[in-house]
């Protein structure tokens, strides 16, 4: 393999995670690493920023601010809904790689973006241009293919079942066997995260909250949703549900929706799901009281309660992608490999970025307990491990302190692009 | 002063914090230094629990318990919605009070609880039973007459505000000047609460997020609010929002419930004022996206995210309730009184029980900007000493780890009551 001298970008896409930003921390940790690499490049706002060459120069950046940005939710470098359509967009994106002689490209995100990776990779192929594109996985809905979970995920759900652990004592104290506590969480069309709340259970204590967790995967029964309140009132003091916002019925139609809007890749903008239940139980279980949490975007930022596995295991990932590169590798995207012994452990590993562009890892089925409300110990071996772990982060006047990259520009280059 | 030797009652009442479980470790601690104090009884679910006789021998728990309670979320002891009401009523706590010993009666609450406690000690006096009551404040709200601040307010301060910093770092990663990020926080009448949110702003940074703050001080109005957004949306990449439950019109009108149903104080159950900005935005700002997360019970839930400063306190005013009444003290509350220098001190003090039952202390309407959203330099004066200082919780497993009590139960003496 000869050595491929040139400069190296990383974007981040579609949207943030708690460990996002220590994935783009390990590309650079990594880049600089390596002499062939010779500048590090962000790009800002995903693809948009290759488009306009918004890049910045990620090796200015001082040592601290980079160790910052391991425990700094969002994306530092930005994101953006845009999506490569066009020809020339991806033509624009090989020119504009050519004129800042980008050998290296590391692109963070899901599925979606793993296809504008593999795209970009193949078009370069095609035109000869030696570029070597590296996938990094993120995303909270841990429904990509090929990879053991997904960054991000384990930092969700710690997050969750902080709040669910939370939520109990507080409700525990108000319980008269009359309240419904409904927590709302993230998760389109996947019940990952949902599910994930599962883990707030202590082992061997079935009945621990959340008593109740309505996901994706099981279509939705209005009938069976009042008995199982019903029936979980007259065991506990109260009633602690999590419900996914996707929420369908047996036709597969979305249960609630708080707004018409779809993103960029024509997804449905949902929301309400918790709403939806509170109505349910108002108007058919006589003497509850209902409420209603939704974490909507907190979830994802929560980093002062991230989980250290994942925010470690991001890292890597961010690493492993210019190692790959390194190597010679391309068109591939980083995957998580979880060891096959009982202690858990996890290596990366590289599948095609075509796999992952085009699979979805569904929640199996058989994870899920018979009441459909609840998960087994399948799903606890599996989930359990992603949660381990605090991570420090640091507080000034009481509150966190994130990182704030200084982003010096790079020069542009290129005419304008019109996108 | 003679001594007055018997057992001791401590109780929780109204809706949990993050630290009112602090108070009642702060009680049992100091309670335990006094010989005159025989027992230390726990009564569950508050006046319920008299009423009902269900106390718990709260000396007999571990003091690793006691300890870790300082850290637990909820109200450990319980609480009720009950509100004595019935002459009946409260001759039937001074029956159990005569069953049981019971010569100090500390009530951890907020105004209804401590006008509870008011008529408790008065009737005690009427009847010549020697009982001295000490109340301890609680609330969230932050709004109790006389005392300078209320334990559980700086904590849930804290969570907002780093919930707020979060929600920015992911904001600022979408923004392309087209995303309303909506954090609805609780707060009945008073807007203390979301006002607290102007914490999360850097000194010196007022446009910092959030960039709107919507309080039940300010009667709202959906022009002005429309013009707010727009004129945010053009100078930032985002606007981040937070709103009180509690937004009423000029009229004086609640703009958004989210259910019909009161509580047996007659307050209405709010919510739904982040869907109802949502709305407002989707309807009326061409082009923009909206987006809400309403925090709900979490908020005064969430111990992983407490104030140093308010938990300290919290038990502070515990251990000054029965220090007070130790020293002959009785029909008073403990309140907090913070020293006037520059440097943050804050002392205990006492106040008449009807003084906090029949006050409310408003946010200060010259502590409000002339814009009516944001929050001005006597309001950061007041309120960032509050947030200061981060409480360890202990995790196991990936999750926090909070107390469970034993709740060995006392022997009733009495025939049941009907409530």
């Amino acid at each position: 393999m000869s050595e491929l001298v040139g400069n190296c970008l990383v974007a981040q896409s579609g949207g943030p995670t708690a460990v996002i930003n220590a994935s783009v921390a390990g590309v650079i940790t990594e880049a600089l690493n390596h002499n062939c690499i010779e500048e590090v490049y962000g790009g800002l706002n995903g693809v948009l920023g290759i488009l306009n060459e918004d890049f910045i120069d990620l090796a200015s950046e001082s040592q601290q601010q980079i160790r910052a940005l391991r425990a700094t939710p969002g994306a530092a470098l930005g994101t953006c809904r845009y999506k490569l359509k066009k020809q020339q967009d991806f033509d624009r994106v090989i020119e504009v790689f050519k004129a800042h002689n980008i050998r290296y490209f590391f692109y963070c995100g899901g599925n979606d973006s793993q296809d504008t990776a593999d795209k970009i990779s193949k078009l370069a192929q095609a035109q000869a241009y030696e570029l070597r594109v590296i996938g990094v996985p993120k995303t909270i809905d841990n429904d990509l293919a090929v990879t053991d979970h997904c960054p991000g995920y384990g930092s969700v759900v710690k997050y969750i079942c902080a709040t669910v652990r939370e939520l109990a004592c507080d409700n525990e104290a108000m319980g008269q066997n009359d309240l419904v506590s409904i927590l709302e969480v993230m998760g389109r069309n996947a019940g990952w995260i949902a599910a994930g709340a599962a883990l707030a259970k202590r082992r061997d204590h079935p009945y621990d909250p959340p008593h109740l967790i309505y996901l994706p995967e099981v279509a939705f029964s209005a009938e069976k949703f009042i008995e199982d309140v019903r029936r979980v009132l007259k065991r506990e003091k109260y009633c602690l549900i999590v419900v996914g916002e996707g929420l369908v019925d047996k036709d597969g139609n979305y249960l609630a929706t708080d707004s018409a809007a779809t993103d960029a890749f024509g997804h449905a903008q949902l929301g309400g799901a918790g709403e939806y239940l509170m109505r349910l139980v108002e108007q058919n279980v006589t003497g509850a009281k209902a409420r209603t949490a939704k974490l909507g975007i907190a979830q994802r930022a929560a980093a002062h309660c991230s989980s250290k596995t994942d925010n470690d295991e991001a890292f890597l990932a961010g690493q492993a992608a210019v190692k790959a590169a390194i190597n010679g590798e391309t068109d591939k995207c980083v995957i998580l490999v979880r060891g096959d012994t009982d202690h858990y452990t996890c290596e990366t590993g590289l599948a095609p970025l075509g796999d992952i562009a085009n699979g979805v890892k569904k929640l199996p089925r058989e994870w899920i307990n018979e009441d459909g409300v609840s998960m087994n110990f399948q799903f606890f071996r599996y989930a359990l491990p992603l949660i381990q772990g605090e991570v420090p982060v640091a507080y000034d006047n009481g509150l966190p302190l994130f990182a704030r990259l200084e982003k010096h520009r790079i020069e542009k280059f290129l005419p304008p692009y019109e996108t």
